[in-house]
């Protein structure tokens, strides 16, 4: 397991190297001009750090604050901060609470030769999902796929964190979770699903790959609170107010409201993201035998257990065709450099965005963290007794 | 194989009396309103006779044929017409040609517990698709899951065939194809992918069932096509024009122009429709190893072989946790029961416009056609020499 996941650091680094030596777009080299100089820095082995010391204090066995940190750092390494060390606090509050336990490791319920049930035992999510990712990759070395869902699991993190295991070792992997009620149906007033997430990794050539990591939803919560906090409308296709109707003020969204699915209303298609986000459903909650839609308890609550459904998917291009890895470069080449309608905003394939981001931590230091999230993480620190972060001077 | 196909029309019937005995939403009953007398009807078995005619006249195999009829039939009768009767004079052109083959019958180049990688040796699409399928779900049956690409395949109908022969019985079923390029991707402004199809079968009691069959881009090109006859105005998220801008004039879409992906542009997440036609691109031409990208062959060209790429999966859900179609069950009532925006437009779940539709068909006798396509179906027995088909009096 262990070698599983520092093997997506090696990912990292190789793909920033991959940055730095091919020809890129032009909004792929030009990072620069998103280095924010308000921003506090901090080095990626000092948020791990930190991250352990404080899941060890509320009693997270070694391995388990472990791998909880590696995802966490990786999803504010790969830009994506809504899941990252902003979510170490309820991380802590659940296993303080006993909310989620860090007492026992996942195991297998069932299994054939190319699939298994896993009990998650209410452990942390990324605890499951790597036990489950591992395990599907092990059954697609020998079956050529390998489908694994996870029962009384908990918020996993990234799911491209699971997805990339497969890549990182030249498989295809996918991970799907469910997610607290969010998302409303289409023609609908109330969210009966989360923004229940997709991820598909894919191995190009020379540490390139493809990494789709996408909610079903047309945005995540994130992005509303972010124009609401900036007093700024958000885009009809987000969400709607609490009679279901579309909206432009975040804070009708946020107020009882609810997100809309890929795809917006119904006219423009609205129904297909909220059939993708009914497949994620049935991949998790309902084959996994999870809690599932609107039975799965409200985000951050911890009255209760959150038993969340998971799923995990490798596959083995060897299985299929020969030459798997130089198609797909070509075919991410080809995406790359189609002309573009801007010429300053080039056309990128899916974890091009992620890319640019590492390659900028990377050159200033560290991940650029806002203050106030710095300040929180202090008080933390105080609160479970733990060494502060360091942060770069 | 017969046995799987004819199960299809089983479900049909199951649905039909699903929609008449369960307590459904308004908006599947009161589909009268739906009922246009300018149609021509006819009925199903006159429709699949037909085609088999046509099929055989220009050399088809009798058993492909009746692959191709079934499928086409289905498609019409779904609502899907876009994928049916219209498509006729293509599949017989193709065979015509001989840039289709009937001549043989699909193989299997390699294959493990759980996976098979086939030659569909340009047979006509449903003959490989029905192939991969069952050679799908007999895999999945003894490892849990089975994955099978074909390369060499053609115009396969409508995706959901696939998937549904899969929720016949029990299990879950997906599958995808590549098609020929209209979608640009995010940025970009010339298309690079096709309409790439996901479909999503899952059974729930009683012969209820989700069925999600969507292409990837936003919508169709017969929907612009639509609103070109009817000159009006498409809906911003549609399209783009020759530059690669949106607009809402169905001409610029039809001359030079393209599909935009699912979600429309940049800021309404366009990127995720273009990420997931890029996990059907990557699980048809770059796995199967057959053609990608825009490296297909032009819609309806016949100077070469499609070759399109296409993918299907089967998943025995009794190698997960016990109960599925229960909760399967619930979760489309929880949707189906969700409060409407709208009264007049409850919450439906994928597949019930389609079990609509066909409960539509059975009440009025027949598939309702448009008169031009009837009138073209008779000159097209005319060219090949067999009785046109008889309508509905």
């Amino acid at each position: 397991m262990a070698t599983a996941m520092s093997s997506n650091y090696v990912t990292c680094r190789r793909l920033i190297r991959f940055v730095r030596t091919v020809k890129q777009p032009t909004s792929t080299r030009n990072y620069s001009s998103n280095v924010d100089p308000s921003k506090i820095r901090v080095q990626n082995s000092e948020v791990k750090g930190f991250v352990e010391r404080c899941m060890q204090s509320v009693g997270a066995k070694v391995s388990h604050g472990t791998q909880l940190a590696e995802v966490l750092v990786a999803a504010d390494y790969r830009g994506h901060f809504s899941h990252g060390l902003n979510r170490l606090e309820m991380y802590v509050n659940d296993l303080k609470s006993n909310t989620t336990m860090s007492d026992k490791e996942p195991g297998v319920i069932c299994e054939k030769a190319a699939t298994a049930h896993v009990d998650g035992r209410n452990l942390l999510g990324p605890v499951v999902g790597n036990f489950a990712m591992q395990l599907a990759i092990q059954k697609a070395k020998e079956s050529g796929v390998g489908m694994v869902t996870a029962k009384g699991s908990n918020h996993y993190g990234i799911a491209g964190w699971y997805s990339m295991q497969a890549s990182d070792i030249g498989m295809l992997g996918m991970s799907f979770t469910n997610t607290s009620p969010l998302q409303v149906p289409t023609r609908g007033k109330k969210p009966v699903l989360g923004t229940n997430p997709i991820t598909l990794a894919a191995p190009g050539r020379d540490g390139d790959s493809f990494v789709l990591d996408m909610a079903t939803s047309g945005v995540a919560v994130g992005k509303v609170e972010i124009c609401d906090v900036q007093k700024t409308k958000i885009p009809l296709g987000w969400g709607v107010d609490s009679e279901g109707k579309e909206t432009t003020d975040p804070k009708d969204v946020l107020n009882g409201g609810a997100l809309l699915s890929l795809g917006g209303l119904e006219i423009t298609s609205g129904y297909k993201g909220y059939g993708l986000a009914m497949l994620v459903e049935i991949f998790c909650g309902i084959l996994a035998g999870a809690d599932y839609g609107p039975n799965i308890r409200y985000w951050k609550d911890n009255d209760r257990a959150a038993n969340l459904g998971q799923c995990f998917i490798a596959i083995d291009p060897e299985a299929f065709a020969p030459g798997f890895q130089d198609r797909m470069q070509d075919m991410m080449k080809i995406c790359r450099m189609t002309e573009p309608v801007d010429p300053s905003k080039q056309v990128l394939v899916a974890g091009d965005p992620e890319r640019i981001h590492m390659a900028m931590c990377d050159d200033t230091g560290g991940i650029p963290y806002h203050p106030n999230l710095i300040e929180i993480m202090s008080k933390l620190a105080k609160d479970v007794s733990v060494p502060p972060m360091k942060t770069v001077q």
